[in-house]
């Protein structure tokens, strides 16, 4: 059998434990795998592109373990209720290749996406107890609540064009309390904030914040240009700032570095985390998160989350696998049982 | 909500309709697929090697659809009372990335492999009613259904190294009104039948049949040699046949053909079938079907099954994914509910 855990029975758990509680985890989890970058296979995703989008499958492995995460984004989705990124994940053992956990991944991947925004932020901002975020779509609320659980931040600066997505983050998350201040521009919410966080759904390769718009000393949390055709900063932004990704050969292709890949300062996070190089520096210094996602943060988050979900006695199983069976080389016997 | 065909299910839907009916429903299935290959997106299958096997993503798409399977690889699995190949598939939709239908495939990869070889046999192989089955492992009963299921073939020349392995098969296949034949040898085993097929799990790239073994107008389906470290036909033995593949690329790594790749006919089946090159010419030849399996025969297997198992209400739901939502931007709602 293999064990399920779905949707529902996530919800239940978060309801139990609290959302912040899990991002703490999958940040701790995470941590110590970027603590073991060196001992896990790390490729590019394997990436479908279609006419609405895109279909990837992520996959890392160890000596010991193997994941793969199933994961969509179409952009235009949400104009027919539906989400834009779905996902489920799974874990396997390299020793015998039979899965052990399949589990839902749109929930979680907006909650590693976030718990690697804090964990990047922990080395690289400045500290603080307020941030900038653009973008108040589905992504916004679960950064926020990663930043305040593992940085103390409460105060938010927030804009997004959709007036009715700043109102739904105010009314998620002023009951959480979080002191909200809504803005009427970009620059305004960067004006006031020492991390800016920046999740938007914009299309095309010009980017949203403009290099005047950067003050020394800020760290950008740059989460939405996550595709070839997708950028937030424009290029001449990056020029002012020192640049850290997850993994150099996908950020390449995906992330905002895809415009100036001859930028003198560009540092995978890892070695950040492994004290091999540096992070912030200096007060004035100007840091940049460009973060596209990575099997390896997936990883983390479904190695945590089954442990966790164990403990709290929350998995079903599924009969995904015939296991156990009676003779292995006797398969034709699941069809005609003695 | 997800479609899910959990083995339990399948396996009621076997007993409902029959594994024969189920064969040539994937077999029709796979044939459409094939007279569409050029309609497909055809990339080799993605795999991760481990120190006792391998895991594989198996993906395929074309404009509509999207399919994965997992499966895995270990052969010395069954020393400890497990699987050598466990997997399961998915469907999903190209227009939103939604997946829609998750299914147990280890039985379906016994399935699908049985009915590709027959498929393959269909169009290359001499009228008769006699095979001869090297190995009678896992695979072996529903080659035999599957060629009896489209060919008519009821007479079966058996042998296997070990053999409890051969009692298993008769046991399980003479209720089933199969004549058997086991034989003390491969050689004894191929001089009884114009159709051989050998689905052995033999380790090592020196090979099984020699080629003083082949006789004219003989068809072998060789199954059993599907990863770059095993093959079933000593090389030179290739030289006698004309050869058959499912995809040149994938073939060239993990076939028979991949010590003879300067061999001067190597045929894709997707071309017989297409009328574009021809299969078996006259009485004398002999032809080599070098089967490793390909994600359109797990895309074709798929999608025959979802529609079957829905015509007999054999689905269950999975809330692998949010679906569906509200409001597709407050996906954080889902840990809150107004």
């Amino acid at each position: 059998m293999v064990y399920y855990l779905g949707t529902q029975r996530l919800i239940e758990l978060t309801t139990t434990v609290s959302l912040e509680y899990i991002l703490l985890g999958i940040i701790q989890s995470m941590e110590e795998d970027f603590l073991n970058w060196q001992h896990f296979s790390l490729v590019p995703r394997h990436a479908t592109f279609g006419e609405h989008g895109v279909i990837e499958l992520m996959v890392v492995n160890n000596q010991k373990d193997y994941a793969f995460k199933y994961v969509n984004g179409h952009p235009n989705n949400t104009q027919q209720q539906l989400l834009s990124v779905t996902g489920f994940g799974v874990l396997s053992q390299m020793e015998n290749g039979y899965p052990t956990f399949i589990s839902e991944m749109t929930l979680l991947t907006a909650m590693r996406t976030a718990a690697t925004s804090a964990l990047a932020a922990k080395y690289l901002a400045p500290n603080t107890n307020t941030m900038a975020l653009i973008g108040t779509g589905a992504q916004s609320e679960f950064q926020a609540h990663a930043f305040r659980a593992l940085l103390g931040i409460d105060t938010l600066f927030i804009y997004d064009l959709d007036h009715q997505a700043m109102e739904k983050f105010i009314h998620n998350l002023e009951p959480q309390g979080f002191k909200i201040h809504p803005v009427n521009g970009i620059e305004a919410a960067i004006a006031h904030a020492p991390i800016i966080t920046t999740c938007t759904t914009h299309q095309g390769s010009k980017g949203l914040i403009e290099p005047q718009f950067l003050k020394p000393g800020q760290h950008y949390n740059a989460i939405g240009g996550d595709s070839p055709k997708k950028i937030e900063l424009v290029a001449s932004a990056l020029d002012k700032a020192d640049i850290f990704v997850e993994f150099y050969d996908q950020s390449a292709i995906e992330g905002e570095i895809k415009h100036c890949l001859q930028h003198p300062s560009i540092t995978e996070l890892w070695q950040v985390i492994q004290k091999k190089r540096p992070g912030r520096i200096h007060e004035q210094q100007i840091t940049i998160f460009d973060s596209v996602g990575f099997a390896l943060e997936d990883y983390s988050t479904l190695r945590y989350i089954y442990q966790l979900a164990k403990t709290h006695d929350c998995l079903d199983h599924l009969d995904l696998i015939p296991d156990p069976i009676d003779d292995p080389k006797n398969l034709y016997q699941l069809l005609h049982p003695a």
